[in-house]
C-alpha cells in the first residue's frame, strides 16, 4: 500500500488522519478534494505533499483554469516550500507544451530517487544487526519510498540486513507512534515503541549503535532544525557515545541561513499538548503551554548529515558544499 | 484543598484519578473502601499511602481485629514499602496501649516536617526569580504538605519567592500534567507545561536555573532511581551548565544498595504507552511497546542531594553519612 499512487487515471491517497487504527484508500477526484486533503493533513510530509500537488494540478487542470488552480492549491498550506516548488513546476510544464501527466509522474520518480540515495548513503554507515533509535517520521508516509531519516532501515530490509528500532512516539503530534511505528511494522521491522523520555535510557543500555534523524532545515554551519526532542537525542547520544545522523535532501541545506541562530521556531498551539488525542483533557484549562514545534540541534553534535548528494562530516562550511563535487 | 484530612473524626481523601478535571473529596468510611482507594490510586506516593493507611488502620480498628486489617490493608499496594512502614507503626502503637489516632496524627505530623526541612535545604539554594525544570511529581498531593521534588517551590512561594516553573508531563502517566502542573496551578506559581521532549531546548534557552527532581531510591554512592526520563535531563542539565538537585527523605538513602547497578527497574504493561489516556490507540495492537517505570541517575551528573538531614555533595559515599552528623 502505498501513500500516493496515480493508477487507471485517477489519484488516490491513504487517509494519515485515520493511522494507524484504519487503513483506507481515498479517491481524491476534484480541486476541492484535493485542497482538503493538504489541509486536513490527510496528506502530509514535505515530499508528499509535493509529488500529491503535482499529480492533482496534472489532473485537476482539465476542469479549472492552471493559474488560479495553482494558487487554490498553494493556500491549503502557504509555508509548504514544496507545494509551491510542485504547482510551479506543473505550471512551466504547461507553458512550455510539455504533458503535465508525465511531469507529475517525472517528480515523483525523481523523490524516490533521491529517497533512495540517500538511503544508500545512510545504508553504508550501519551493520547488519544495530540497534537504531528514531524521531518523528520521515519515513515512506512523508515521502514516496524509503524516506529520508527512514531510508536506511527500509532499504535496508529490502536488501537482507535485519534492525532492532526504536522509535520515539515523538509527543505531541505523536508521529512516532501513529506513522513510523506504524510504517516499519508493516515492512516487517522489528520496531519497539518508546516514549520520549526513555530513549536515554535504550541508549545506556547499549541498545543503540546509531540515531537516524530527517530535517527541516539544514544551515550552512550544519546546524539542523528538526522536530522538537531532536537536539536532546543528540545531546545524549554525545554522551552515550552514539553516532548521531541526520538525513535528508541536499535541497533542505539552506546556505542563506548561517547559523541554527537564524531559524525561526515555529511555536504551536498548548491545546496540542493538553487536549489532542487525549480523552479528557491532561491539565487544568488556565495551566500555560509551551509548545515549540522544533528545535535546532547544534553541528558539534552531528556525526554526519548523509544527502542524495552525498555524505558530509564536520566542519560542515566546508563538506556541505564539497558533496557536490 | 488538603490531599487527606482528619477532621471531626472523619477521614477524607481528595480523589486523585480525578484530577485535573473534578476535584472531589471523598470520605472514607470503612476499611474496604480505604483499601480501594489505596488500590485504584485515588490516594498515591509512599509518603502519602503511609499517612493515609495510618488513618485508617486507626479509625477502622474499631471495626475489624487489628493484624487482619494490617495484612488487608498492605495488601492494596505490595511493594509500596511505607504502607508496611505506616500499617506496622499503628500496630506497634496498639500493643504499646498509645492512642492509635494520636500516633496516625504523628505520621502526619512527621511528614510534614521532614518535607518542610527537604524544602528549606533545597530553597537555601534557590534564588528569587528562578527558572526551574521539574520532572514527575513530588509535591503535596503525593506527600503531606510541600512535597520533596516541589517543596522548595511551595515552600518559596509561602515566602514571597517567584519562580517561574516548566513542569514535563511526563509520559507515560502523565503526572507532571495531571498533578504537578495542577497543583503549582492552584498553590498560584508561574507553571509552564511542556513536553518531556522539550526540556532541553528550555535549557538550551537559558531558561533554567535549576532541576529540581524527586527519587524513588538512592545508592549509597548517590546513583538515584527516579521516574523514566530523569537520568535524560541529568544528562542534558550537564552540557547546558544547569544544576541538577534530587530531593528526598533521608530514608530514601538505601546504604545496602552500593550502586544504581544493584536497582532494578520496573517494567510495566506497554498498554500504558499505546492506549492509556488516549481516545484511540496510537500505534498497531502488535506493536512493540518498552516501558520501563524508572531509571538510574549516576552520581556524577547530580549536583547535590538534598535531604530532611541536610545537603549532600559529591563524593556521595561519604556525604551521605556525613549529613547525620
Amino acid at each position: 500500500m502505498q501513500n500516493i499512487e496515480y493508477r487507471d487515471g485517477g489519484l488516490f491517497i491513504l487517509d494519515q488522519t485515520l493511522l494507524p487504527n484504519e487503513e483506507k484508500l481515498i479517491e481524491i477526484k476534484s480541486a476541492e478534494e484535493a485542497f482538503d486533503a493538504i489541509k486536513r493533513l490527510a496528506v502530509r510530509g514535505a515530499p508528499a505533499i509535493g509529488i500529491f500537488a503535482g499529480y492533482a494540478m496534472a489532473l485537476f487542470s482539465k476542469d479549472k483554469d492552471i493559474y488560479p488552480l495553482r494558487d487554490y492549491l498553494n493556500s491549503a498550506r502557504p509555508t509548504a516550500v514544496n507545494l509551491m516548488w510542485a504547482t510551479n513546476r506543473i505550471v512551466e510544464a504547461y507553458e512550455s507544451g510539455k504533458s503535465l501527466i508525465d511531469e507529475a509522474v517525472a517528480i515523483h520518480n525523481e523523490d524516490i530517487e533521491m529517497c533512495r540515495r540517500i538511503s544508500e548513503y545512510g545504508l553504508s554507515l550501519l551493520s547488519d544487526g544495530d540497534g537504531i533509535l528514531t524521531h518523528c517520521n520521515a519515513g515512506e508516509l512523508a515521502t514516496s519510498r524509503y524516506g529520508t531519516g527512514l531510508g536506511p532501515i527500509l532499504l535496508g530490509k529490502e536488501k537482507g540486513y535485519n534492525f532492532t528500532v526504536y522509535s520515539d512516539e515523538t509527543r505531541p503530534l505523536l508521529q512516532g507512534a501513529r506513522l513510523t511505528s506504524y510504517e516499519l511494522e508493516k515492512a516487517g521491522v522489528d520496531v519497539t515503541l518508546i516514549c520520549d523520555s526513555m530513549a536515554g535510557l535504550v541508549m545506556k543500555q547499549g541498545k543503540i549503535n546509531a540515531v537516524l534523524v530527517g530535517c527541516d532545515r539544514v544551515a550552512a554551519n550544519g546546524d539542523t532544525a528538526n522536530k522538537i526532542g531532536t537536539s536532546s537525542l543528540a545531546v545524549l547520544a554525545k554522551y552515550y557515545g552514539v553516532p548521531f545522523y541526520v538525513l535528508g535532501p541536499y535541497s533542505t541545506v539552506d546556505f542563506s541561513c548561517k547559523t541554527g541562530d537564524d531559524i525561526v521556531i515555529e511555536e504551536r498551539d498548548g491545546e496540542e499538548i493538553k487536549e489532542l488525542y487525549f480523552e479528557k483533557p491532561t491539565a487544568l484549562r488556565e495551566t500555560k503551554c509551551y509548545n515549540p514545534a522544533f528545535d535546532v540541534t547544534d553541528n558539534s553534535l552531528i556525526t554526519a548529515i548523509i544527502t542524495d548528494k552525498g555524505i558530509a562530516r564536520a566542519p560542515y562550511e566546508k563538506s556541505l558544499k564539497e558533496v557536490l563535487k
